[in-house]
């Protein structure tokens, strides 16, 4: 807080799916509750008195209110919160995942009975959270290395189900259980089932992605959409703790019985990209750096890429990974334009993720893990899998 | 618009569990996002372009961004999307759940490149978004009314689950199928697993709470508490379409084998004010009425109420109801301090849900069901659900 010349902060909003807020009070069913803290105090939790059990798990001292505490906020009464918090002047930063427009209202409210008091935002990709998550502790590396035990068992039984289908005797469409067609909608219902018998949500979704989707990096795949092979999928999954807790981000592109000669090319040079990418990662070297090795490398194949052609929808079109935690997207970044603090840090867990992108040609390939930065410096891959691009079907064609 | 004097609207963040952008877009893998509506104008969606194939089945004009719209609200560039939409002065409401803080910045740069724009606030629970879904058309009914469908049938499993247990020969506890004391956080698995395999999911959890934990009405139970006969069970389950939809809402309160005389009392009590209240529901009443007149039954048979005991954590300590949509809670809101625009008109979705807590005694009983006030004017139960209080076992105790 001092070296960002704060006084103060105010997170608001649910304990569940917000991370400021889990990570100060561990998450639980607390919800639309505020947290102050003044600098050098411990932090007070304004906590609805029906949730006030779910609250004291945190630990923190707990103020329940027989109003939600996010209105609390918006009423006359509003200043006594942080009148008890001690926070009645200078720079307080607010925090938290929730309802923009009542944040307004309040905020502009409290600025009139609290004038000594500004309220001061954060870059989104740069704050005091998520500065304070970026280095994870050896419980949370834990965390994050279940979820991804879990997220690449989920991924096997995915894998086994395709290649276990029967298939139509005239074209290559892989048909379901009752021998209709198998559509990706089908498949992505498995995948939720799977996750959630196994304790992990999908709260961003994820992609499943075929043909002409497969070479857009965000679409998530269309339902409707058949499986056939010799076809490029994408499957990219991140999924969470259930109610909140910390994410997984994985990545494999599979072809069905067989690959074309193209999309073969596309995965090599991508394999080859992530591998030296992998085999280059340095302790306290700038993440970007990576992101730059990565688009020279791609550029001599001839894609386009960011280092170039930064608008580009085809070729390498995205940055090279992340960090990852109670965010599936936070510090360190590797985009080019990032700054030099995004350095390779012990303690950090990062994706790499390189991939190519041809959607008018139906093709799309990426390729990605998780990786702890070890406190010795060592690159640690938090889940292994195998890296098959063609998946051999079980079953000959009827 | 005109009614809340804006000018304009900005709404920020995902398209999926975020309500306004939600409403608006219809859901989809669109994060990050930033739509821009000058009044009388077309909306207009800008996007990653990543991500524009999502984007585009909104059907709103799509301006694809090579960086993250969210993120470029916070660059020098940010008024270009303003300028584009025609937005450069007037008062511009702000909405969405997003990062607050990220906001908060990106508002204050924003204010001084274009000084002639306002950005302003609304009370969360009174919003112009509030206003325009809180009368659904038919095919938002039939949503909730397949989620409600969907959520009575889990609930139907539970009760199959619970009541087909054997029971531990010496004392009154269930054992699980390997023999074991069956524990709540079992039981939880395996309503996430059924919500899940039927294309629900829990984005706010759900409440399974015994013992102590029933009488604390957001408790949502302690996952190693063991389930023993005679004890009350809240179950109060909330689910969504996947993917940020729709939600449905419903509770029951149940004794497994027999009931306490105390017990029975109490649910005997809040069944004939759930009766009382939901037989005499009128078109156009305010819905705080109904809250009055749950609470002076209370209040008759002895209870602590909000009339005259706002803060009492024993005996009737919640509001009635409120309306249900892509928010959970949303308007009509039916406590007694709600303004009189709280009334029920055709088309509304909402909750009755009255219920009695005395955690010291280790008692809670709620009932709850989700109404559609139909054009008729009838109070139509979206979901039709069995009240027994008292749920005998199917097997004899060992």
């Amino acid at each position: 807080m001092e070296s960002r010349n704060l006084d103060g902060l105010l997170v608001i909003g649910n304990a569940e799916h917000n991370p400021p807020m889990t990570y100060l009070t561990g998450g639980g069913h607390v919800s639309h509750a505020v947290l102050l803290k003044k600098r050098g105090y411990p932090a007070m939790l304004f906590c609805n008195q029906m949730e006030r059990e779910e609250a004291a798990k945190s630990g923190l001292e707990i103020v329940p209110l027989a109003v939600v505490p996010i209105r609390q906020l918006l009423k006359d009464t509003a200043s006594e919160m942080f009148i008890r918090a001690g926070l009645t002047a200078g720079r307080v930063g607010a925090y938290g995942r929730t309802d923009v427009s009542a944040v307004i209202l309040a905020l502009s409210e409290l600025q009139n009975s609290l004038p000594r008091l500004r309220f001061v935002g954060e870059d989104m990709d740069d704050n005091i959270f998520l500065r304070a998550m970026e280095i994870k502790d050896q419980a949370e590396v834990e965390r994050i290395r279940r979820v991804g035990r879990i997220t690449t068992e989920v991924v096997g039984l995915v894998a086994d189900y395709l290649t276990s289908r029967d298939m139509h005797p005239d074209d290559e469409i892989l048909l379901d259980e009752a021998g209709a067609p198998l559509t990706v909608g089908t498949v992505k219902s498995r995948i939720n089932l799977w996750l959630a018998e196994r304790g992990l949500e999908a709260p961003e979704g994820f992609i499943f992605a075929v043909g002409r989707d497969a070479g857009i990096p965000h679409s998530v795949g269309n339902p409707e959409d058949l499986l056939r092979l010799g076809q490029t999928i994408v499957f990219d999954i991140f999924p969470a703790e259930a109610g909140g807790g910390y994410f997984y981000d994985f990545t494999r592109t599979w072809s069905l019985g067989y690959a074309t000669p193209e999309a073969q090319q596309l995965y090599d040079q991508v394999k080859t990209v992530y591998d030296k990418v992998c085999d280059n990662l340095d302790l306290n070297a700038p993440f970007k750096d990576y992101q730059r090795l990565a688009c020279e490398e791609f550029e001599k194949n001839g894609h386009s890429t960011p280092l170039t052609n930064p608008s580009s929808v085809e070729g390498y079109v995205h940055s090279l990974g992340h960090g990852l935690g109670l965010n599936l997207h936070e510090r360190p970044w590797s985009s080019l334009s990032a700054d030099e603090s995004n350095r390779l840090r012990p303690g950090m867990v990062i994706t790499i993720e390189p991939g190519l992108y041809y959607p008018e040609k139906g093709l799309g390939v990426r390729i990605e893990d998780t990786y702890h930065i070890r406190p010795d410096g060592m690159m640690e891959r938090l889940a292994d899998y195998p890296y098959d691009f063609v998946l051999p079907m079980k079953k000959s064609k009827n």
